[in-house]
């Protein structure tokens, strides 16, 4: 996507591929910075710090550090040493876990001598795989979103259709595109008039930092809102179509994505204002049937509800983008907990939004897709 | 309340009603300050830049503004110029104007050397009803918690009573006691175990900050959670149930909060959590019938949704509770947008607690209760 008229991704190689060029998304969206990851160490440390995050983007970081271990050295030792410290950097992401044995399982059997390039091309080739079931879930979107706008009553069609989306599952978080704001841009670059209303989506704010600043590179109109605003829009008629992302959907169409979800999904369905949720079909787990019991909710650390992190009024003498400070919110000696996800049962979705196509939110929705396809089997 | 061992309330009257001392709330929870108001101009001040906030608290801190602008001066002129430059600070306080009427109504028709008092009497009486009033909603309220107590499944019932709670409506926003607060006050004053899950409550995080800081000074168990949170909880059943005060609630029922109160009520509704909204009677609008339609909800600034405020992380030479910073959370560029309150429809409350008694949140209800009362005839 494009920041400021010139187009980017969130992963490249530089100097022939001696090196990988990431955005340093910590200081998104106060500072814009690069950085260059030269050796599998770096990678690792970029993936565990949040350099990179978002889950296709960490399983193409991680491919690409696979490689540049095998340009220091091919060897077996050397290749299940890199693989070990980088899957331990995010134990539970699966799409980390993947890519990684996917670039193993093409260059455990080649010589030494050929397997460097073969990880570099196996890597590209998972970063391409990833932008094109974006770009496919963009164009499904879009044609979502053309109908939901045809549909409108006639006095509510001179105006943008009002998408409402929560945390951050844009190009940022993919590695160009993004799943949830697919559709957007694409609606954005046919000529639509859309705007977002962006959920600031605490604790970790990926809404007010990441798709903010996403949107406002692309030049996609926006207005930052506390998650606690969208029931009340919705009851004003001010949102049209809520669009999130998921890190896990059940065969039964369950969703499981950031805390707060599922709130959204309960004012959009008390308002019939359609739910989509955009994935890619490997997000998929032909396991689960219920979500709400079946699906262990992470807790994260306790200091992200009790502090946050912004950049300092500044003054002249600050660096450009000013200084991040974090500052604490609550009362010394008040606990804090902090579940990192939720739980959206499929009654609330009216459509899950995939690479092939769109279909409801239900086992027979998505086996008219995937014909039962297992992640295994791709 | 307490706060540490030390009972006080939210104002004083000190040097024989020469001044008057309140709470200075814009530092809560990180640092706590008294604040002596001598003038009126000082009360006015006081309220306009929120050291007090909260309407009952707010019409008693006016209220003895006139009482200072008639020890300098009891003329009628005085009376007048004082009760305009009150009535100005917040002119969408309700319970201000209806505060500063009943003392210049008071006293008007007294000798000029015995209205001061006389206002101090009124003000005091003001004071002491709206203890009064949150008293009696902490013990209707008890009752409820008793019942809904004793009424969980055997395996529940050695576990505290969890009560969600979004916003402030405790004693910081009253006199005493507080009006959704104070059920919970009365509930672990009488021995029960409970344990509340506070709402930080953005943009303002009056729950992280007031409410926390209240709890945890009286000695009642809590934890601070995102605003995102408290659905994923319900699924869960870590909720015996949901209490809030209310800004404005109409003869039907619908119950005007703190923006985000409607999202926690469908949540609750889905998942059989009783949702309870505690309020004095005089916030009963009688004329207005559908909340959703006929309440405006004013938008604040978006610098709040934008921006936010706590401690600095500092070092030995800071003064204590530490130096309160700013930090903005959204790109440059992007807009905000900060409605205040939503509109909870009356269907997903479960009863309304008010001084008289818990009730259906209905025009029967409420009738059976006031008898059709209009806010004029108390």
């Amino acid at each position: 996507m494009n920041i400021d008229g010139k187009a980017w991704r969130t992963i490249w190689l530089e100097q022939g591929g001696r090196s990988v060029g990431v955005i340093d998304q910590t200081l998104l969206p106060h500072r814009f910075e690069t950085r260059s990851l030269a050796t599998t160490e770096q990678v690792a440390e970029a993936i565990r710090t949040m350099v990179v995050r978002g889950a296709p983007l960490i399983g193409v970081a991680g491919a690409y550090g696979l490689m540049l271990a095998l340009q220091q050295d091919p060897s077996d030792g050397a290749l299940a040493a890199a693989f070990e410290q980088l899957n331990a950097t995010r134990p539970t992401a699966v799409n980390l876990h993947w890519a990684l044995e996917r670039v193993r399982d093409r260059v455990a059997s080649l010589p030494e001598d050929e397997r460097a390039e073969a990880a570099q091309a196996e890597a590209g080739a998972i970063a391409e795989e990833d932008v094109a079931m974006c770009e496919a879930i963009g164009n499904h979107g879009l044609r979502l979103f053309q109908e939901l706008a045809a549909a409108r009553p006639a006095q509510r069609q001179n105006r943008p259709l009002n998408v409402l989306t929560h945390c951050n599952a844009g190009w940022l978080a993919t590695v160009d595109w993004g799943t949830a704001l697919a559709p957007i841009y694409k609606a954005h670059r046919s000529g639509m008039a859309i705007h977002v209303w962006v959920d600031e989506t605490r604790p970790r704010n990926q809404g007010a930092s990441l798709t903010a600043f996403e949107l406002g590179r692309e030049g996609v109109p926006h207005t930052v809102i506390v998650d606690n605003a969208g029931g009340h829009l919705m009851q004003h008629g001010e949102v049209d179509a809520v669009i999130v992302g998921t890190d896990r959907t059940t065969r039964s169409g369950d969703v499981c994505n950031k805390i707060g979800t599922y709130l959204k999904a309960l004012a959009a369905h008390d308002n019939d204002v359609p739910f989509y949720v955009a994935l890619p079909s490997s997000t998929i787990d032909w396991n689960l049937e219920d979500g709400v019991a079946e699906i262990p909710i992470e807790a994260r650390s306790a200091r992200e509800v009790t502090h946050i992190q912004g950049r300092r009024d500044g003054d002249a003498n600050d660096p450009p983008g000013g200084h991040l400070a974090s500052v604490q919110l609550s009362p010394d000696g008040s606990a804090g907990f902090n579940p990192a996800f939720d739980v959206t049962p499929a009654r609330l979705v009216t459509a899950l939004i995939t690479e092939r196509g769109a279909s409801a939110a239900s086992e027979a929705g998505l086996k008219g897709l995937f014909g039962g396809l297992r992640r295994a089997d791709h």
